[in-house]
């Protein structure tokens, strides 16, 4: 078996906030990541496929397919936007870092079902999360 | 003569727009950047000092004195905040790299003024500018 | 489940040296290493944490905790020290990256039992090691 | 169990190609890669090596060992050499980033047999695989 | 004035050679790069544009115009191409950094008239060269 | 004109202090920095030679000859020693990046006196110093 890695980045706004909470505790928990209009990152986003190796071509998977399966799925949809009011996925949910890595796990897995997918996302160079239910 | 650098990061959103623009002509000039509820990025800032090393020393600045200047000009100010709806020095200057750097260079000078100050804006991995009068 | 990644870096001297070996064996096996007054690194670690996804917070951990766990056990005790001098761990241990990540994950685990913990730390940028019991 | 991890660098050309298909199928799967006079990357590769600490050193394994392994059957072989005319391994074997790390790891496990060994090239900051038997 | 950058990445193979020196002058000067059949690199290039901020966009120069510029330039003819035969530039020149650079300044610079334009270009992370006419 | 980079890195020990200051004062000023056991860094170093191309090379300095300059220079005497009690040039100076970057000039300038030259030295990555008197 054998994973192949590819790396894209983004740039997003977010802010981190829980509706049900007073703003004491939001800025107890949050800290000035719950700063009210928003802040944003350069995320990088490495997206690991396991599978293996096709004898025709040396490849695990076509990577002009994986480059078009990332655009539609993640650059479209969340380059250049703001998490909590652009993106549907985050109406009613909180994007950390954890939850984003969650959401983009969960649109490109089905489009790669015949691979073990796993999702590593850095929010900054010092903060990153790794998602995966294969 | 020797040249002091020290790095440090912030996040922020922003948007760029010219409110004296049609929207056409915005999107047409700005493309992404315009979307209108901000995205971010992770800002890395290298502040230069020149000036001649301190035999006492061997610092050219006493790097906790940077480091307060830089913590109360640039990382107070602008971390996790909004640049085009939290920060004064934006609220009529399209927050661009360049106009960025230029806003940092004019808060350090006064408090750096007996060396030269340059400052380097890293907005992503690919897109940077540098600023000086001096 | 979702991995946590943070990133921390600190400053320190070393000497990879076995008491109970001749000066020439040392030499042999740790060639440069074994400078008899140290030498020194610029080691960056990361913490890796894997749990579930609390959904009131949407972190895997509550980050200012685990900063906090960070500082208290590595930074404080290890930043600007000398290993073999300075920290009693390695008042009969030799630090090897080996050994630095297994103290570091011995004094992080109890702090978060709840977990699963992985420690990876870079002691230049070619030489790397990962330390996980869980 | 610990694990090591060592950097080496290495350049060489290559050309992706199918000598079975027609020019026609080659450029559409393999697209610029397939471009007849080969082009070149910088390639990054991590061989990692999990064992346990040896108590007298304080390493997984001896790092001068680990040096000659890597130098004699990857960077010797490999470094500022053009895959597909200079490397035995690739007269039928079309050296995609999947087929070169499959390659050395098939090279450098029998050197490490009492070692887990897993390997990681990256071909570009983008585009990177891991490969393993273990 | 402002300093803009740009980077950009490009893969190609080269090998330094002298057509009118004997081979083992050849060998002696380039050593491993007069390799015959090519090596090559993920080279990275940063253009620097100098100018003034246009207050209406708060850019030194638009953004989009420049990358068009650098597709055209430098991307196109280069990228996953072989200097010494693909690119007529090197016909008669030998792709050296320093040469590449200069051949790089000198396409640029016509499109570029009304700023000052550096080039850096990166062969490795180890070997940099930087060019300016201006 | 053109300038050529080349990175090196190498490992040390070192402690800032002044002899002729009282122990307060020493951690006042120095911090951590001070601390009496030394800390350590993995210094990064890029010296930039200006010159003009060599047409019969392509170069601007044989590299094999500035590669052996620095090994003689910096990596035989710097790399994993400590610089107050191994480095001569330290007896009496305090090796602070910018006096460490001034010995490394000076050392270099007179086996470089046909180029400009000048050094950066990256202590951390948030540390950096560059001298010349060029």
């Amino acid at each position: 078996m054998v994973k192949v890695g590819r790396r894209i980045t983004f740039n997003a706004a977010h802010r981190l906030n829980n509706p049900n909470w007073s703003e004491e505790k939001n800025t107890a928990v949050f800290g000035k990541c719950n700063s009210p209009n928003y802040h944003g990152h350069n995320y990088t986003l490495e997206t690991w496929v396991e599978g293996v190796i096709n004898p025709e071509t040396g490849y695990v998977i076509d990577l002009s397919e994986l480059k078009q399966i990332l655009k539609e799925e993640v650059e479209e949809p969340f380059d250049h936007r703001n998490f909590n009011l652009d993106v549907p996925e985050f109406a009613n949910l909180n994007p950390t870092a954890e939850n984003i890595a969650k959401v983009i796990y969960e649109k490109l897995k089905p489009r790669l079902m015949q691979f073990k997918v796993v999702v590593r996302l850095y929010e900054t160079e010092n903060n990153f999360v790794e998602y995966t239910k294969d």
